[in-house]
């Protein structure tokens, strides 16, 4: 059995915590049994193991989730990236293409689609298996989940049940894009279910649909045509003209926490960081991941998130409101983690004279390196203050430890890998309104 | 005419925004006619030029202002420096002992005692005229201000005037300490004044009063023997213990901007800094002296106040409650005004390994420099952002200027003078446990 992770884009409804390069399904918010952290897919993809389900992981997504999904999940999961955004057909397209021209997976397979960041429990991964099953027993092309509503909401899709069911599954007579609150709760009263985006085929069924679009025996050819696939949902090109759909119920925990509000309901703590929360807070939280201590006394029904994009503070029933606030608020990424390790922007100020300068404290990860690169417009002087590495500057390997700093002029071909874990303070000077000023080359290190 | 301001202590209460090196009266929140800013200290003697009261200014105050202070007034004010804190008598016997011994003025001089940061009106300095006019007709050996109470608080003392008057003022029957409000009641009842901290009385006065403790004939050898003074408040050692005083009333405008509650008042703007609020906010107050964006939403009665020291969010009903929950937060300041200049902490960091780094951006004036310098226990490296400057390391001056990088390390004497308005980026390596790890000695500028 394969199964298809879609990781979603960017969220700005968990701003400032989530930004372009950390999705909120990457946060590492949620405490495991062990009082460790995880984030949403984490958790995921640990409940599919703890499951049982003999699954192969996939993980779709966007090119630029690779370096956070490598260091979030190592080489548990197989990533399949977009070359583009576009929308869920094409992604869950592009990852059956993977599936059966680079994994050469049988046409019989069965592939399960669902998010990779629903807040649920043991008995949907049980679901899942039951999907599987009717897919095997060939009861439908499709197979769906229905999630029994709990309140008549207008936020999802609904799948309207049809007659005639074995008691794992009914089939589907039709779907209902996301209603009104009266239809959802006209809807409810036909037993319809939440459509949760958790979807059950065989791989030649959903292959063929493909080659409608693409035809390619190569995986790295179709990915190059993505362009070619419609910007369309997989709703609407694969579910809705469906000859025959089933759905199998699934009535336990199932949540999105997308949002601030729903998100804090599951936190164990009211304090995340460097926080103080006075004797006067109700159901008020804090994520802190700045340097600078928090204190927040008197307040009710509030969240604050204080992170190197920004800070937020607000009444959680205004969170879902956020996101069009905080578009005009944009600036670069203060924070990314990268396939070498993590960055973090501690100054960015332009002066008086017209310069400017970013100073960031960057922290790789042992044996890993920062490609050999140069800029046409900057330069950069990095002081190293933990562990050790070696440092390249126009061809020439030299060992650096804490204490040690270094100067790149303009131009100059520089890299940098880690022996220990290594942490530097580079200061860049030059014009910051050259985007993308980078070149990058091979080198082949001798140590 | 001598007017002297008393200039109090570091103020916790508006945390992160005072602490010890920036007290509340320092803070340049006030908006000026032009739209520019200004400090309470600098509002009132703003004022005292305004209001053409023909006297000499002397701030009393502790040496760890002299740097602000400077800043902020130049050289409009004289200013009398406590080697250490004691009480307003030891620090206003000072004050006259630098009036009479370094100053050389006269015995009959009148000499005006007042906070250095009342919210006030131009009426409360024509209030002073009148009491300076109470000494020089010589109605009582000490007169002071009777502030007519709005309410009956029991945060002020009171003045309880006696039996006759000639319209100006009032002679004192008694003061009673910070009262019950049921007796505050009673106080208001019988006229009673709040009593605002300003004293008038001739020179000579409190010189007789002050040689009880040290008899001295210069004021440098008064200050050296500081500690001989006892610690106690002028009400008690004078106020309390004249024979005759007079109280000269005000009714106008009168406020201690000592709370979040009382500051945010007097903001002409809800939003100070890089932020912004939602349209769901009521009567709440941002301000943000950090570089990260901030958007509240949904809040009502709040203040959010972010600063390198650290970040409050509070309801302003609970801000005269924060001292207390503060200082359990406290680590070295984060941003300082100096005489040269200021400084603000951007990362301060320990490792896994032990190893500490601190990370500032440094800005000198034009023309100011960093004294000449040694450490024992850190290395320093100097990357130049803005300006240019003379640099100086064992001895050798040098240029420096935007784009050139310093290395100092351990035990290698530096300075550093601002030539245009200078900016750097220090990294501190070493042992953080060991605090003033400096050696000072005088250098020479050739350049």
């Amino acid at each position: 059995m394969q199964l298809v992770l879609l990781s979603g884009g960017s969220g700005k409804r968990l701003w400032p915590l989530s930004n372009n390069a950390r999705s909120k399904q990457f946060l590492p918010l949620l405490e495991k049994e062990d009082g460790g952290m995880e984030s949403m897919v984490q958790r995921v993809v640990r409940q599919v193991k703890e499951a049982d389900i003999d699954a192969e992981i996939t993980l779709a997504t966007n090119a630029s989730q690779l370096d956070i999904i490598t260091n979030q999940l190592g080489d548990a999961v197989s990533v399949v990236t977009e070359p583009e955004r576009r929308d869920t057909f094409p992604a869950i397209a592009l990852a059956a293409s993977y599936l059966k021209l680079h994994k050469q997976c049988d046409d019989d397979e069965v592939v399960i689609i669902m998010p990779c960041d629903p807040f649920t429990e043991t008995g949907y991964f049980r679901t899942i298996g039951k999907m599987a099953e009717c897919v095997k027993k060939d009861v439908a092309e499709l197979v769906l989940m229905g999630i029994s509503p709990t309140y008549p909401s207008a936020k999802y899709g609904y799948v309207v049940p049809g007659q005639g069911a074995d008691g794992e599954w009914l089939p589907v007579a039709r779907f209902t894009e996301k209603p009104t609150v009266e239809v959802a709760k006209q809807l409810i009263e036909q037993k319809a279910f939440w459509n949760g985006g958790v979807f059950a085929f065989r791989l030649g069924y959903i292959m063929d649909i493909v080659r409608k679009h693409i035809q390619s025996e190569s995986f790295e050819d179709t990915r190059s045509r993505y362009a070619e696939f419609p910007k369309i949902s997989f709703d609407y090109e694969v579910a809705e003209k469906a000859h025959s759909v089933a759905v199998v119920p699934f009535s336990g925990e199932w949540k999105d926490l997308g949002t601030w509000n729903t998100l804090t309901d599951e936190l164990h703590h009211t304090a995340i960081g460097n926080a103080l929360l006075g004797p006067k807070c109700e159901n008020t939280h804090v994520i802190n991941e700045l340097q600078y201590p928090i204190f927040v006394d008197g307040l009710k029904d509030v969240v604050v998130s204080a992170c190197p994009d920004g800070i937020l503070v607000c009444a959680k029933k205004e969170t879902e409101n956020i996101k069009k606030y905080v578009e005009t608020l944009e600036h670069r990424p203060m924070y990314e983690e990268r396939r070498w390790g993590t960055y973090r922007v501690i100054d960015d100020s332009t002066y008086d004279d017209g310069s400017h300068s970013l100073t960031k404290s960057i922290t790789l990860q042992p044996g890993k390196n920062i490609s050999y690169q140069q800029h046409h417009h900057r330069t950069e002087v990095w002081t190293f203050v933990e562990g050790e590495g070696i440092f390249v500057l126009d061809g020439e390997e030299r060992h650096v430890k804490a204490g040690d700093t270094v100067v790149i002029p303009v131009e100059h071909w520089h890299a940098i890998k880690a022996v220990t874990r290594l942490t530097f303070i580079e200061v860049q000077m030059g014009n910051p309104l050259v985007e993308d000023d980078i070149v990058r080359k091979e080198w082949d290190w001798k140590d």
